[in-house]
């Protein structure tokens, strides 16, 4: 008899994974390379090198090696709050009715609120290893500008966030927590870059935007000495550390003898999306687990669901090297949603191969319905999730009913990437009925199309 | 060769307690009993059942059996969320360089933040077995409110909180949460009690107390059908909910041979601390271990450390019954501090006994050392504790600096009851150095203690 799956799994110490999973390295069929802007040829360590850690650049480009050792220093940062809890859904199936088993590996166990900190560790780490003194990164909704205070706190790194400034006024506390983890948070656009400079010349009262603020942090990074410029997702190097989710899901499921038939992720940039299916997708590809996944986007958002597959930039100011992904053009402003870390223009250049090889599926959801399904798992499960994370609530949700009018008895697994403590005014909105929701109309998503480049790649 | 002492320490879902600790039923000499404060003597079961729930009344007049079982109802519950972690805080001790060994038992791994969902799972089940309907209770800083709306979500019981006025405008997010979570939430003092409106007519813009919260909850409890009163805390039975706190760390402990040498927690009306030492203090009078316990209390409420050993009301309107316990009197009213949790003027009666015999120590801190004490733990440890728990942290370093001094490899074990995500405000007063304290002078404690009822049992 197969044994009690309990409601919460954790790996001992000993049992964590001592290597990130290459998903890149395992894909037969490779995402198309980055390019440099100007030469429009495929980038190179030396293009990179200048804004972002050596060791990192080296993770980037690498599409050979499906192990990458995960070096003691990280190791000893993620004990401090890793393994994360698998943990079976008994009272939300019970209270749906539903002959299907819902898991969710739950990210937001650490002070940061997400998964963020997997990556923040990691870069921070190598940052110090390389003998840098300090970084520079922007943060929009918050959880990454955390993420990274805390690894710097920790690895003795100066850090500076540049934050977008109407997040920063809507969320003071926030921008305390990062504060008070000694990172230096500045709203953005500011007058300590040329870059912020200039916007706040054309606009002195703009509250800023994510492009915006990753423009002033790249120019700071690259300026500043012994510094360099870190991100939070859509790069490859960042979903390998985020693997360390899926990789801890994937041991605790073998422990028990569970195979999902399903796996699902919110999806902005990608990372906890990515790291989450990493190893399972390796085993799909290989012929060895016949699993759905499936991605879930913000339909104010939808990048997978009505995006192209091009060549973009990664930023509005059109700055960074160019990837081919599912994009909605650099010059499209997503409305206005509460899940701040799912408005990305564009998405990993690895999930976004998979989903144009049809190994990815993607479905778009609506906040109010988003949550519905958070207050449904709320009061069940008891943890108050994630804006984000809770489209990906939403999605388990109909899946395991959809079981219920089949019988099937399906293995859902969803990734739970965060908490929602300070995301309280989304909930607020949601009491008083007052959120609202805008989808984009054909012709908003022609304006983003027009300012994809131009170039033969795209023809 | 002894185990190496992983970072973080889980029991196993069999091996969760199965019975609370009753620590009374060990005592030798007895807490003094609770008096009915019209007749002066000891309470009945007849009188307390109009107000609290039958079962609850029980465990509260419970002198005798040492073991409670926890219904498998409510252990359901405590799987929802349990066992939470026993920590070896070594990032904290590397920094310290401390030969102490310092471990902490973390309970803010729940959605409420804090441990107070121990009891007020227990409750809302008692409540629910009973055929009650609704239940109503008062919050102060709000990690109780919280974890009542969670519980009764649970449990499908309506909820009403009376929350103080001034803190329900303070932080809304809390009062989101609750609501979030079903529960009706009533800034204090309202028009929907006889109690409130008599405040509002005197006072029409008072912020409100806890004093005037609790008289309103119990008025509500009282006039409603299949309706009780619910308490977090100072309580006999709410200590004994807690204890599962203490039992789990001393399970964990033990599997690994560690005995604490020093067991330390905040006190504010008991809960916390009186669960974490439990069946290390019945162990201590057993004469089977030789622990010091250490309350750590703010300077701007010093029960203990200042108080009078008296009988006393629980509340500012003098309406509940009278217990003799450490106490500034009912009239005192503590300066603002950012550890709401703590602003309390009494102390559970069986912690006060202790104290007065001898068993447990006391010590007061301020504000702004406590908040240092936080920082050095947030930057380590990487957990944001709430303002409470950090008092006990700040004696956990104390002692583990005097370690350093002496040499000696002490074991150190405290309470991280709760989590800090919705008192940013303090953190931002600690971060622009805003805090300031409060410590009350020998004539504010003259005048505290003239509120103390002159009966003969405190002649």
């Amino acid at each position: 008899m197969a044994p009690k799956i309990p409601i919460r799994m954790y790996l001992a110490e000993d049992e964590m994974p001592q290597s990130w999973y290459n998903l890149k390295a395992v894909m037969k069929e490779k995402p198309d390379p980055i390019l440099h802007p100007g030469t429009l040829q495929p980038v190179t360590h030396a293009d990179m090198e200048p804004v972002f850690c050596k060791e990192t650049v080296k993770q980037e480009l690498d599409d050979t090696n499906p192990l990458v050792p995960i070096p003691d220093g990280i190791r000893e940062f993620y004990r401090a709050y890793r393994p994360s809890p698998l943990v079976r859904a008994y009272f939300l199936e019970k209270e749906l009715g539903t002959p299907a088993e819902i898991y969710y590996k739950f990210e937001g166990t650490n002070t940061s609120g997400s998964h963020k900190l997997n990556s923040a560790g990691a870069q921070a780490y190598y940052a110090q290893e390389e003998g840098l003194t300090s970084l520079a990164t922007e943060t929009g909704a918050g959880q990454w500008g955390t993420a990274m205070a805390m690894a710097c706190a920790f690895y003795g790194l100066k850090l500076t966030v540049y934050m977008v400034k109407v997040s920063s006024e809507q969320k003071p506390y926030r921008k305390a927590l990062m504060e008070a983890y000694g990172a230096g948070v500045i709203p953005s656009p500011s007058n300590t870059t040329e870059s912020g400079r200039k916007i706040l010349e054309g606009d002195p009262n703009t509250g800023g935007s994510l492009g915006c603020a990753i423009s002033e942090a790249i120019e700071t990074a690259v300026k500043t000495e012994k510094c360099r410029y870190v991100l939070g997702s859509v790069l490859n190097h960042v979903l390998l550390h985020q693997t360390v989710i899926g990789l801890e899901a994937k041991l605790m499921m073998d422990k028990y003898g569970i195979k999902p038939d399903i796996v699902i992720g919110c999806a902005g940039g990608g990372s906890n999306l990515g790291g989450l299916i990493a190893p399972f997708m390796g085993d799909k590809i290989a012929g060895k687990l016949n699993s759905r996944f499936i991605a879930v986007e913000p339909a104010s958002c939808p990048s997978f669901t009505r995006g192209r597959y091009a060549y973009d930039f990664g930023d509005t100011a059109k700055t960074t090297p160019l990837m081919r992904m599912q994009t909605l053009g650099n010059g499209f402003i997503p409305s206005s949603n509460h899940a701040g870390g799912l408005r990305y223009h564009g998405m990993s250049s690895i999930l976004s191969k998979l989903y144009h090889d049809g190994l990815i599926e993607a479905r778009a959801e609506v906040q109010t319905d988003v949550f519905d399904a958070a207050l449904r798992f709320m009061k069940t499960e008891g943890i108050l999730p994630a804006p984000e994370s809770s489209h990906a609530i939403k999605a388990a949700i109909d899946e395991a009913i959809e079981c219920k009018r089949t019988g099937e008895k399906k293995v859902i697994l969803f990734g739970l990437s965060g908490t929602g403590y300070f995301d309280m005014t989304a909930y607020m909105a949601y009491n008083n009925k007052t959120m609202s929701d805008y989808i984009p109309t054909d012709a908003d998503l022609q304006k983003g199309f027009a300012s994809i480049p131009d170039i033969p790649q795209n023809g």
